[in-house]
């Protein structure tokens, strides 16, 4: 309320944290805070896990360097990555989309064949949405996901001594933005959301806290921290070919799991061909604070309210 | 697939709903077709109902005309007014919003304000969303709401002999609209989603069909009679006071319910204050072919993708 320009997304989504907090015994077990609100249906033997993702022209893609198909797969990836980071399995998804002047009906057809295909090749049916129009095309995802009451994976509950993990190598999807070629540029058009690896690390693995890498490793980790209460000591993350460090520790959009297992926890060197890897430790310190090599690392991952 | 630049909503979402077809024994007991999704969470007593609604700066709103809680207020009545046409409860609601340049934060402090307080005047929590920026201001909301398995109001249980009613009186949206004062203008600025009707109609009523009318009586109707496999002969429908019979027909975003019921069934004249106006029957005709004192009438409710 204080009417400055510029305020930092978290500071926001704080604030309507705390207005729009559940009542007691609300079935919306978890709103605001972590990757997906928790619905806990009367009766069910299931959660119910809900996301939403915007994706809109000039912030999240140009329609110069994307096709049709590439904007409905990241758009869609980006909500399901959501899930994948509390260990559920999608069922449905609703698509709200508004058209610019420039989608041609062949240019919506070939969107929507994408989208629905790849649903589909994640177990979800698209099951709604709304069509609108305006200056510019942006869409918004909404994806609901199932889990076992209970069970699902939350950012929260890391504590001092778990270890810490990342699925994958990082910053590919940075230098991929930055060159606008080869394998890299494959990597931020395409992200493989790690349905499947959420699942194992919620069922065999039993993490303690999960997050997916959607805005840097730096942001997403410090985040978790924040909801465990604690911090977090980090060496040298695996690095995608040819990525720097910077790019690896602060890039966005690499939809890479994130999490924590207990001490001793055998995680193997790999899932389904995905490297997990341990990059730290979960330590005893202000809580987001996060140490690289020991020394205190500057968050720096992308926050749409600070870097327009 | 014809590369034509024209296309109307209808064909959009019929090739849409025929490619996304929920395969059958899916939890997804309604998908595209109907005002919500129903998804029918396992061993729940319940089934949960699901709609969302974009709302975008120079299609239907305009920033010099709005203000901040307007936008939030109309935003979240649009799909509040969805679950009411099924008979259901509001639970919780997500919202994804775009912000543009112009957005201060004291603009976006009132925007969630009015709409954490109007979710939960409706029984509601906001449980979660996306922030992100880019050149015009947009949100989406999705608002999950509940009703007892299998008894959601649906668009297509009317049969021949059934009598149509609609609630309040119409016209007058449109009306504010073209005039831009007076009750009208408070009338589109400020739709009452009937919630608490919605649920009369399914609990007490009985209601064979329903639907909300947000883009005209007669694409509305028109929309029922087609999932019902109807006709339907109107005669006059209720208009507010200084709407012309073509405003009241044709004019969108009036948010109230349009119902039919079983010939005989008690009606009352008025529920909580709402008038409840019989204006016609469901008759053996082509299917979505409406009469209008014996005359075919034109459909000309708004289409996103027509009135461009």
């Amino acid at each position: 309320m204080d009417g400055r320009r510029v305020r930092d997304e978290r500071t926001i989504t704080e604030r309507l944290r705390k207005m729009a907090l559940p009542p007691a015994g609300s079935p919306v077990v978890a709103g605001i805070g972590d990757d997906c609100a928790i619905y806990r249906p009367r009766g069910s033997a299931d959660d119910l896990l809900f996301t939403t993702d915007l994706f809109v022209e000039g912030t999240h893609f140009l329609r110069e360097t994307h096709q049709a198909a590439d904007v409905a797969r990241k758009a869609l990836a980006r909500s399901i990555s959501d899930i994948a980071a509390m260990g559920g399995t999608p069922r449905f998804c609703l698509v709200s989309l508004c058209a610019a002047k420039w989608t041609t009906p062949r240019w919506l057809d070939r969107f929507f064949d994408t989208l629905v295909a790849g649903a589909s090749a994640w177990g979800a049916v698209l099951a709604g949405g709304d069509l609108s129009h305006g200056e510019i095309f942006a869409c918004d995802v909404t994806v609901c996901g199932a889990v076992p009451r209970g069970k699902a994976l939350r950012r929260g509950g890391a504590r001092r001594g778990h270890e810490i993990y990342v699925s994958g190598a990082l910053g590919g999807s940075a230098l991929g933005l930055e060159s606008g070629k080869g394998k890299a540029w494959q990597r931020h058009l395409h992200p493989e959301p790690r349905v499947a690896l959420g699942v194992f690390l919620r069922e065999k693995l039993r993490a303690t806290a999960a997050i997916d890498v959607s805005d840097g490793l730096s942001l997403d980790l410090e985040r978790l921290c924040l909801e465990s209460g604690a911090g977090a000591e980090i060496g040298e993350p695996p690095r995608f070919r040819g990525a720097s460090l910077e790019q690896a520790l602060h890039g966005g959009e690499e939809y890479e799991l994130l999490f924590t297992v207990r001490a001793g926890t055998p995680v193997p060197a790999a899932f389904q061909g995905i490297p997990l890897t341990r990059i730290g430790t979960i330590i005893n310190s202000p809580a987001g604070e996060i140490r690289h090599h020991g020394v205190p690392l500057p968050v720096k991952g992308y926050d749409h309210f600070r870097n327009r």
